[in-house]
């Protein structure tokens, strides 16, 4: 995308993102911050569309949360003038914990700490009639990197047709500060945890992938394009609804 | 649907839980039991498809959850050779309760308790390499009388297309325990709490409105029709996708 075209790209999405409220008859959004850049943007986004003080950014930090990460949400959530709240959910992990047969893996417990702040952000919105705005861009999506009934799991999802490069892009051009643009993306679901080593390859050689295989009918034309290919149909549960027979719909 | 196709209506519903099974690479279900009918049939449907021992029901008792609800599930589990499992989730909900501004009506417990149900099936089915099977029936599907990402939320929805008198008659069929059959229609999220009384109409109507309305392209025909077509116009945030700008799939 060029400049022109990022500067519309915005307009698009303020644009979605008040209808959508409109159409609910809400004026709030609830929104999860992490540190990172996708809520960033999101955030961002919902702020100049509805403005910041209808905006209430949540950071939900676990005890593997790093302090870097709450500092820059609220830096973000002070650029755009959004509502900040930091609400710890060990105690709910704790909780979960002690249900008979619990036992932790990293995958376990990303999944669960995923669906938790779900809750969380579901139970706020709920308080105060909100809209919960997801953060999902189109290289996760369409990967499957995500928790399904968690992260993937809002009312409405402005950054869904974005790859992680016109994130980066549209961040750049809102001017979210810069040490959120320059952070190694993470799920942060456990210590170190990083996305394209979890993935095993880059957002860069994701977001290529994806453009060919969109332009090629989805026929891949290297090995790379074939691994992340079968990464695509794999996740292809969390796209789609539930299997059922209704077909109305 | 006479009782040649309730017959024929349990096979195919059976094979879809096989198809789904398969196609994901998995064997087992986990189920939540709430000793109503909706649960009962999803699950004795499970049984019949993959055998009782691949199914886990589980009950995921508050502290408002009746006594005979946890005798019924277990009833109905021990007719199918299902795995029954009891876990309370009342120290889940209390650490919800922790959180800065919780307060709470019956509308912001029940949703909470929908949602920490969810996760706490996703969190066993994660463990165990399982599939959520989903008991939501097409009445309530249409009406929306279910919390968005809690108990609507699951891998697999076997019941979907099938409105509350058809649940009604694949019980009877597969021979549910009529204890079941005949208890009054519940969420059980609060104490006493109906579903006919909350939704302010009978299934029985509800069933006839929507056959009625499907007939007549949604071009209701009284005034309980027209009543029933605002609830289903109202709910259809929760059968559609969240709102965004991809429009691949």
């Amino acid at each position: 995308m060029n400049e022109e075209c990022i500067s519309c790209e915005c307009q698009k999405i303020e644009n979605m993102i008040r209808h959508t409220i409109w159409s609910a008859g809400k004026s709030r959004i609830v929104i999860g911050i992490s540190g990172g850049i996708d809520s960033a943007v999101a955030a961002g986004l919902s702020a100049k569309a509805i403005g910041g003080g209808n905006v209430y950014g949540y950071m939900l930090p676990s005890d593997v949360t790093p302090k870097e990460d709450i500092e820059d949400g609220r830096a973000l959530c002070e650029k755009f003038g959004i509502n900040f709240l930091v609400v710890p959910i060990t105690e709910i992990q704790k909780a979960f914990e002690t249900l008979t047969g619990y036992e932790e893996t990293d995958y376990l417990r990303g999944n669960l700490m995923a669906r938790i702040r779900m809750t969380a952000l579901y139970y706020f919105a709920n308080r105060d009639s909100a809209l919960v705005c997801g953060t999902s861009n189109r290289s996760e999506y369409m990967l499957g990197y995500s928790t399904k009934h968690g992260d993937d799991s809002a009312d409405i999802q402005p950054l869904l047709h974005l790859l992680k490069k016109d994130v980066r892009a549209v961040a750049s051009e809102i001017s979210v500060p810069q040490a959120i643009i320059d952070k190694k993306p993470s799920a942060g679901l456990y210590k170190g945890q990083s996305d394209e080593d979890e993935i095993g390859h880059t957002y860069d050689s994701i977001d290529r992938a994806i453009e060919n295989l969109e332009a090629n009918s989805y026929m891949p034309e290297n090995e790379e394009e074939k691994s992340i290919l079968e990464l695509i149909k794999k996740a292809a549960h969390k796209r789609t609804g539930p299997p059922n027979l209704l077909k109305t719909e």
